[in-house]
């Protein structure tokens, strides 16, 4: 059977996330119900990161199974017509070789936090950003980053609920800029646990906004205990950008 | 009585325009609305440029004339409050002189407007792009827009129901480049003629997908005539940007 890489855009903010749900309307629900509208197929997507709800993404990658042989210029344009008006769309969709697995083949996952830094509330943004209405310090913020760069123990940066077997991870990118009334977070990995970008941010705000040093969340870090995460930062502003593979 | 400049941000999808209409809710309304609910003062409000319906602003410029000395902290803080979670938000407030006028004070109004150029419909800035899915030559638009700079009468981009006394414009600023998936047109000048800048872009775009030349473009300028205006672009993708005093 033909697998098929799609690469897909989608605003969270009206989706219970990535994954399909009992009670309320998922990202993956959508796109399989439009799949099986054009092939007639039931499927099965598999994510490159089951993002959760109000996380927004550029570049989630999924793959899929077909019996046909469709053309994937096709199934561009008809799951992206299918799929109107709830915010997803199929930005690519390429056919692949059947060893190609959106989560496992992945070989960098990177994800963009944005925080509106002003005193008035997002107005065009509204959803997409974390409004911090108290200014940060961007510098400071990516000098605190910079120190827990690499291979660590994330215990403090991840959720109770992670269901990885290990907190060990590779944090290969963390920076802080500002653009304009914008603090933007990027942060790249293998892989990151559940809830670890959000974990990041939230305590770089607390740096930011001069509650923490920098050496505070390098000890947090260092604690290994989820307890010494303060504050998490909320998933309005979180986008998977791009999976490399 | 002290006036007051605010400076505006507005998300148009749900509004009429800026202007008061009698059927649908309008971003005056909804200021005029706040702010008598703040100073208990029935206020009118006047604005530099009276934006249609769905177009957006990120600096709207109105002023105001309040009984009481209001601190200018307290009327963005009290009217942010008040319209949430209505999106309009006031970016500044300031205490100008009296002689200060919105409208007529103004010496340069910024324009944007973003086109989305890619087969994919619009996601994350669904109204708030307009999009475009063939490819569009952002070099020749920008080729053709430099064509019509200066003080010319523009009446072929003007509403028939403009109700400026003279189609005599002088266009400062009109360029047009690529941002990845973006075309972006900025346009500046002292004042704007009524659709003047979603006339130049829909003919703009005749240009970017190849249908008329930049000469074409001119030409159209050059007739002076409403009916050579061949496309009009959609609100969406207007932003009001920026106000010079």
């Amino acid at each position: 059977m033909p697998r098929f890489k799609l690469t897909i855009e989608y605003d969270g903010t009206p989706f219970s996330g990535w994954q399909r749900q009992k009670t309320r309307p998922s990202v993956q629900q959508t796109l399989e119900g439009a799949i099986e509208q054009m092939t007639g197929e039931t499927v099965t997507l598999q994510a490159a990161g089951r993002t959760d709800a109000g996380v927004h993404a550029l570049g989630q990658v999924a793959h899929v199974d077909l019996t046909r042989d469709w053309d994937p210029f096709q199934v561009r344009e008809g799951l992206n017509h299918l799929m109107r008006p709830k915010p997803v769309g199929i930005v690519a969709a390429e056919l692949v070789a059947d060893t190609f697995e959106a989560r496992f083949s992945a070989t960098a996952r990177h994800y963009e936090y944005r925080i509106l830094n002003r005193r008035t509330p997002a107005i065009l943004e509204r959803n997409q950003v974390w409004h911090v209405y108290k200014p940060l310090d961007a510098e400071i913020m990516d000098e605190a980053a910079s120190l827990i760069l690499g291979h660590h123990d994330f215990t403090t940066f991840r959720s109770t609920e992670c269901q990885s077997n290990s907190p060990m991870k590779t944090l290969d990118v963390l920076t802080v800029r500002r653009e304009h009334d914008h603090i933007v977070v990027n942060a790249s990995a293998r892989s990151f646990l559940h809830h670890q970008v959000r974990s990041m941010v939230g305590c770089l705000k607390l740096v930011g906004e001069g509650k923490w040093t920098p050496a505070d969340f390098r000890a947090a870090l260092d604690a290994r205990n989820r307890s010494h995460c303060r504050a998490m930062a909320p998933s309005d502003g979180l986008y998977l950008t791009r999976v490399d593979y």
